[in-house]
């Protein structure tokens, strides 16, 4: 045993020209979610249980895109999604298409503990939350001011490549933008862009691997698009040897099974977990943009991504702490 | 290049007292539907247009659980979902809680070839349906007189094992019925399981392959509960090397990213088709009863299941032909 570790993100692409006081708030969020989970950690909680505490804390601050924060649909609702699993058992819940839930984590537990399925979704999903008796709240809740301008914005950019925090002139997006060049998503345009989901995988003292991501999806989506984070293997996965959180672009992430390949690799290929990471970003992201994070039974901690910037933080307990975005 | 192969299934988990009438019927859709199959390869369509008109046909005759004939909701309605993918650029679409399409896995393709996401589910699968002109019809054309039946018995029988097709004294199912001991899933007893998902994998001569599952899921499930069956990486996977369709217990499956790992397990690990296909079963399913079928991109074909039987053919190019249950 290598002793504890954890490590959290808040979603991979990240503009160039994204303002410094941003950054900082970004940072500052992130230090705050790792210092949870450490503490955490040291009064023994299971891995399980410190992945949900982290999440449920990074949905319910309104930075990134989950919970409240979260980006919102063409219809200017909201739709979350979130998926936990415990590499222990690999026993795993999963929800979508949450409009009323406070914290879709607590959820995607419950229907791991609670529920005879592993994923439920929309009606169903609520139905169950009701009967669970989680914390629900209306779904303005989650909208805020920045996120309906955004969309705004995303509605009039249409099919144009487009930062959705950052549509300033000069910027990178802005540029791209100028040049008339859509951002293309399984090999189609899309509108806009809002890659910042939330994740934690944490190691215990125990050497038990877990993993949680939670997201509100794409900013303009479809009514009823599930991406990759509610996705086993996709967006999230925990087993024996390791926990992994995705995120970025949702399309490329399932097609790759991005996040059970860094176990697969490990597992079949015998490779370590930078080595095993590195490998997934360089062969399965064979288009998308994207990044994870992942935590080993052994006590390590390991990031990749393949987008310019990646919000994260990652502690162990020999005394590393670092937290970055590019 | 080995050649064109394709195999087809109707799902894992069988009745050891099913009536032979019963399994003659199921031989002899199967039979056509490879039969479907081997024409249009003859004919060189491309796996992936293969894949979706094999699993169309299945969906089309009510005897298996796809399209009419789908297992019924707890609310006595139907909710089915469907995947497919195309192994050549690992292109995916995936739909759940479809209501109103004839044919699910016409709309997941759809899905991965007019939409910008690869999956899409409820209200937000139907408006897309309808926005791209697919036959639509009611609720009711899925329903059949014997699965209303079963419903009802599922109902009377709520949480005792029940094989939801042959309720009769004497069979396995009542025998355990009277032992009172409640089918397990994801640790936690449920009603009724109803398994018979169908699915197709495909070859072509070219080397390419693809696969495809649909399904209505659990008889007396819970609204908006999700299976395996459209989470691609779990109950359908496609890449380079083969073509995988799952089915069985969807909560065993997704745990164990079944499709995804029989790939995995021969990229990473070396081994051949059958072997892997082996190893999964083997290794992967800890727990949960479930089978799959597969083919190789060399024109192999193979297939595994630890349950006690599954519906199931397959056919090779140089004349090997085979329909089976047991």
């Amino acid at each position: 045993m290598g002793g504890w570790a954890i490590a959290v993100h808040g979603g991979a692409g990240v503009d160039p020209n994204l303002p410094l006081q941003r950054q900082e708030e970004a940072k500052r969020l992130l230090t705050r979610c790792l210092n949870l989970g450490i503490s955490a950690l040291r009064s023994n909680l299971p891995a399980i249980d410190v992945v949900e505490l982290v999440v449920r804390e990074l949905e319910s601050d309104p930075l990134f895109n989950s919970g409240r924060g979260s980006a919102l649909t063409e219809k200017g609702t909201v739709e979350m999604e979130a998926s936990i699993m415990d590499g222990t058992k690999r026993r795993c819940g999963a929800v979508s298409g949450v409009t009323t839930v406070k914290n879709p984590v607590s959820l995607a537990r419950l229907v791991m503990e609670k529920s005879p399925h592993s994923y439920l979704a929309f009606s169903g999903a609520e139905d169950f939350a009701r009967q669970q008796g989680v914390e629900m709240v209306e779904n303005d809740y989650f909208i805020t001011e920045e996120n309906v301008g955004m969309l705004k914005l995303a509605k009039e950019a249409n099919s144009i490549l487009f930062d959705y925090r950052i549509p300033l002139p000069g910027t990178c997006a802005a540029g791209a933008a100028a040049t008339n060049t859509p951002i293309r998503m399984n090999g189609l345009p899309i509108s806009v862009y809002a890659p910042e989901t939330v994740g934690c995988t944490v190691v215990d003292r125990q050497g038990r691997c877990a993993a949680a991501t939670s997201t509100g999806g794409l900013m303009n989506k479809k009514i009823g698009r599930i991406g990759d984070s509610p996705l086993i293997g996709s967006g999230t996965y925990a087993g024996k040897l390791c926990g992994v959180s995705c995120t970025g672009e949702g399309e490329a992430i399932i097609r790759a099974t991005l996040a059970r390949d860094v176990a697969a690799v490990m597992e079949y290929k015998g490779l370590g977990l930078q080595a095993a990471v590195d490998f997934v970003i360089k062969e399965r992201l064979d288009d998308g943009k994207a990044g994870l994070i992942a935590v080993s039974s052994k006590g390590e901690v390991a990031c990749g991504f393949n987008a310019n910037g990646m919000f994260r933080g990652c502690a162990t307990e020999d005394g590393f702490m670092e937290v970055g975005i590019w």
